[in-house]
């Protein structure tokens, strides 16, 4: 039996997995840290979860489980207030979407540990809202949670956070942080940087108003993500940065080629390109 | 009272049009012409126009209004054929994504015209599913439809295809074919160009099966659109090319921007277009 979580960052992630939680009472009770008192307030009151803290030093009590849910270039200052528990917790697990930087972090913090707690994980689900009023308590049902244990990662924490996210509703699979980063890259990290940059794009042009006067169903289903955290999604940028630049560059090519095409007004090329697209999203998704 | 609407090409959009019209009682008859057996008959066969014909030369009468809905390369194409109407028809109009083009196509068709019945217009709403099958009566109920009406158009015609677009719950705006054309470039083309890259790029890469099985729902919002059909968006691609190459390119500098960013792990500008991307869309969607 579970007795306490401990959700560092009590948003959107951090409040929707202490709510599915709670809904499956696996655990007596959740704590929460954030440095920002007025989350830990409104979680409190939206009973998200029993109690919260500023930091490590003011909790009472040493949680089973950590869950790190804070931003990914925040975490290593997390792994740092960890120090005092790290040989005390089950598990010690995140939600950051990019895991090779994580596990630069966690080495460089608990160098030379030959196993360990730690389990890098990633629950892929998300809304464009943030903070913990948007948390819900099916955020991750039917949802995928990608793990990337490593080597040092001890097995009893590995099966106790594959349990923690199958009680939400999750199917669990593993993956290593490589494989995920490239992944992610490209089915994340790149649309949502391709939608702020159309965004921002037609923003910044002389006839904004009537654009997006004009615009329809489509454009507003393909700008959804734009209107995601910024901050959030910097840091996802930078803490991916090498795969996503490796993205960047296979699209450049993509879309060099559209352009080539138009340029030249050759309809076989640009129609190439759209069967290819259409064929690949019409097989591979169902939505 | 308008006896007789003839559509030109039985898709989507003209079969939904059809649909919506005959709920509404608006005319007499709706007859269809489409160079398809297959689709004429599909459209009799569920009830969405009373007769169709494969050609002008075969059609027993001559319509009040022709709506014009074949892929905007073919309407060049539709107008040829339209010569022995052109001074019966009460109105004639298309429902092309580009307009200039079209406009560009009737002048050349008929050229000396100092008064005539074509109304240009674009009604903006779609589905990526396509053909008559598709056809649902209330497509453009709340949505806008654009018409692009020249010197020549005569005023009589405007108006009947105003109320034509209102009867089927549309909101009719005018403007001028070049702000259309760019608007459009921008809202429409442009995204479209991007999602079918994207996942083009996707599917050719190496770990295409692995990218599509962890993309979540973000991925399938953003590129819903890539879903479209090929044919008809490479002819809109073409039929828009010049504003479709300046809004490609006013897109690579902001992509470039962001790249930029990321290559100097500078925060701060990611953060900026981020931010302002995200208050461009909240402030003007609300989807």
């Amino acid at each position: 039996m579970v007795k306490t979580i401990c959700i560092f960052g009590v948003g959107l992630i951090g409040g929707s997995l202490a709510c599915g939680l709670r809904k499956k009472n696996w655990c007596t009770s959740i704590i929460g840290i954030d440095v920002q008192q007025q989350a830990i307030n409104e979680a409190v009151k939206l009973n998200v979860i029993d109690a919260g803290y500023a930091s490590v030093e003011n909790c009472p009590v040493v949680p089973d489980i950590v869950v790190i849910a804070v931003p990914v270039l925040k975490v290593a200052n997390v792994f740092q207030q960890l120090m005092p528990w790290i040989d005390k917790c089950k598990a010690i697990t995140d939600v950051s979407s990019a895991k090779q930087s994580v596990i630069d972090d966690f080495n460089q913090v608990f160098p030379g540990e030959t196993s360990h707690c730690f389990v890098p994980g990633h629950p892929i689900a998300g809304r464009e809202k943030s903070g913990v009023s948007a948390a819900i308590d099916d955020l991750f049902a039917d949802r995928k949670v990608i793990l990337t244990p490593i080597e040092q990662t001890n097995k009893d924490s590995l099966k106790l956070v594959i349990n923690m996210w199958q009680q939400v509703g999750a199917t669990v699979e593993q993956l290593n942080a490589q494989e995920h980063d490239k992944i992610l890259a490209a089915t994340s990290h790149l649309p949502h940087a391709l939608a702020f940059s159309l965004v921002h794009c037609l923003s910044t042009q002389s006839h904004t108003q009537e654009i997006f006067r004009y615009a329809a169903g489509g454009f507003a289903d393909f700008t959804r993500i734009a209107s995601s955290d910024p901050t959030l999604w910097r840091d996802i940028c930078l803490a991916n940065r090498e795969e996503l630049l490796n993205a960047l560059s296979h699209f450049d090519a993509s879309l060099q080629q559209l352009h080539d095409g138009l340029e030249a007004r050759n309809g076989n090329a640009l129609e190439e390109i759209f069967i290819n697209a259409k064929n690949a999203r019409d097989k591979y998704t169902d939505r």
